[in-house]
């Protein structure tokens, strides 16, 4: 039987903010990627999506997860340009990638949220280690919940090629999970110390 | 190499809640096990550990993990016996099984709670599929870091027995978490439906 | 025209806890007096009623309000009694006055809960300083209204014993809210400093 | 001994919003103002101060309380022009009037701000009936604090002029509070229902 799970489209990115060097997922084969799609007036957005996000790019180890923020405006754009996006990335602490979402010459709706046909902001994107897309929810995702589907994505073999680019690395729990900041009382593989 | 994980303790219970049969770590083998260690009185277990508790008793199939709620008391005895708690599982609405630590003859400290060295309440237990102990937190943990810990252990190959169980279940993601109640804007093994 | 406010029906306890002597409505005359009544195991009490009333408590100077809680168990008699109340109050850190209203000889609501006619708890009653009833609500207030609602009270005039004792007082707002803990930008009777 | 309390300042405004005509605070003699100085960047401002001033708005009398937004952009300029202010205020349901601070010429900070010596945003101004500034602080505020600190304000005696108009108007606390939107078990002159 052949997988048919859809290839995640590309992004179709304006500039980017936060990053040295512009970001492609082709770029990010091999590690699942979590793309939070917002607007930078969106209530719902900066109370949940966001902090989410941040959350999410902290905890994850960056050699397994990318978190990445789309701002796709497709109202009020006058009130969301690229001057404001970065103020407001500045003030909210938002330290992730975000690119601008290109706007579409024809429509209020910028090119790569038309792509990904998403009913609006926030939204959330989850793409596997190959590139797959997995999920796309448009609304709030509790913590615990994208906690968990991170991490099944995260656990899933990775390519043939990554396989062997991370032969020596190791592949436990413990690693995937920075950041913690607790060991007293933290199991590993030797046992639970006290 | 062998591995040295260790095993589980088992629980001492004096009496359970909210379950028809008692429960034994024996008897959840071959599933994740959550283990929330509270006290009725504890205000860090009624603001965050037993909430937290009860979503991912709602969220995980129970298929994959049990969720089980310990009631270490280990000070103010008189104040927190078998009826204060029962009164208490009904107004707080916990839903999943409730088992009251055995007191010791010789101090303040329960049974269960000496033999995992807890240091307080709330606590959190993990176990594995194959009964080994893999976590074990005092205080608080973040929903995303816990729902990423529980998912780890789920995606875990069962033993050898569960599989022979299992082999006709489809272990996919979204099997794994029940009750996320939204459809529309999921991706499965099919593609995206928008 | 005659005044036919209520007075407030004198508390029937049976026990208090925090404090050094029994106290009666009767004794707060000439202050605003502020019930929660509450029960240990309610919800709604624990996580709004009693944290609001402590705020309360903290806030606004003894000189002007009194605050009590009255506990009114209607319900899992057992599972509340004094031990537990007890352990509760240290373990929330409860620190004004609380009295366990008395119980009936005749069913399951206590005699002061019964007396008022409260629906149920948390509910918040404010008694002005001649010892009349000028609210009863039965769930949540919001802070803003509870804190407009008691400065409202304690702005009214005092009865005249009060006023001769109260004499050589100021009446200044600012005395009537202690430990607001800013100095700097304080507007007072001089001008706003900077 | 003369009352030397400061007069509160005009507001300098370059443009309102959410009101049909301009607002003055002379405009508002013989009525509490509260103002809100924020930036719609200000994290703070969107968390705390500008929901605080929006429950003020609902629940006090209009006859009683008016309540004022002021844009006091200091920083980000670029990112915080008309057009973004109003859709923020569209976007985060703000209904009360908010003026832009007119900008200075010779610096960032703006006129109203300058002349009230603001120390940053949000910041909460309190004025009496009287037109004079009676309260200025910078950060965070309790809400039962400023519902005591409103309440004492409105309470106070209005200027003759003002006397003479409101007459024949009830001054009952309950009248001062709209919208609370509960009359059960609510004690007014004649008493308390059940």
């Amino acid at each position: 039987m052949q997988n048919i799970l859809r290839k995640a489209p590309e992004l179709e990115i304006s500039q980017w903010m936060n990053t040295a060097s512009d970001i492609t997922l082709e770029g990010c084969l091999g590690k699942v990627v979590l793309i939070e799609a917002f607007q930078m007036l969106c209530p719902g957005c900066v109370e949940h999506g966001l902090p989410q996000a941040q959350k999410a790019y902290q905890l994850f180890s960056s050699d397994d997860l990318v978190v990445l923020g789309i701002h796709t405006v497709f109202e009020h754009h006058a009130a969301m340009g690229p001057e404001s996006l970065k103020a407001f990335l500045h003030e909210y602490r938002i330290t992730f990638p975000v690119g601008i979402d290109e706007p579409s010459k024809s429509g209020p709706i910028p090119k790569t949220m038309a792509c990904y046909q998403l009913q609006g902001t926030p939204s959330l994107i989850l793409i596997d280690r190959q590139g797959r897309l997995r999920r796309q929810k448009f609304g709030a995702m509790s913590d615990l919940q994208l906690g968990a589907e991170i991490m099944a994505l995260i656990q899933e073999k990775p390519t043939k090629t990554d396989q062997r680019e991370r032969q020596s690395h190791d592949h436990s729990q413990r690693k995937k999970l920075k950041g913690s900041g607790e060991q007293k009382g933290t199991c590993d593989e030797t046992g639970c110390p006290v």
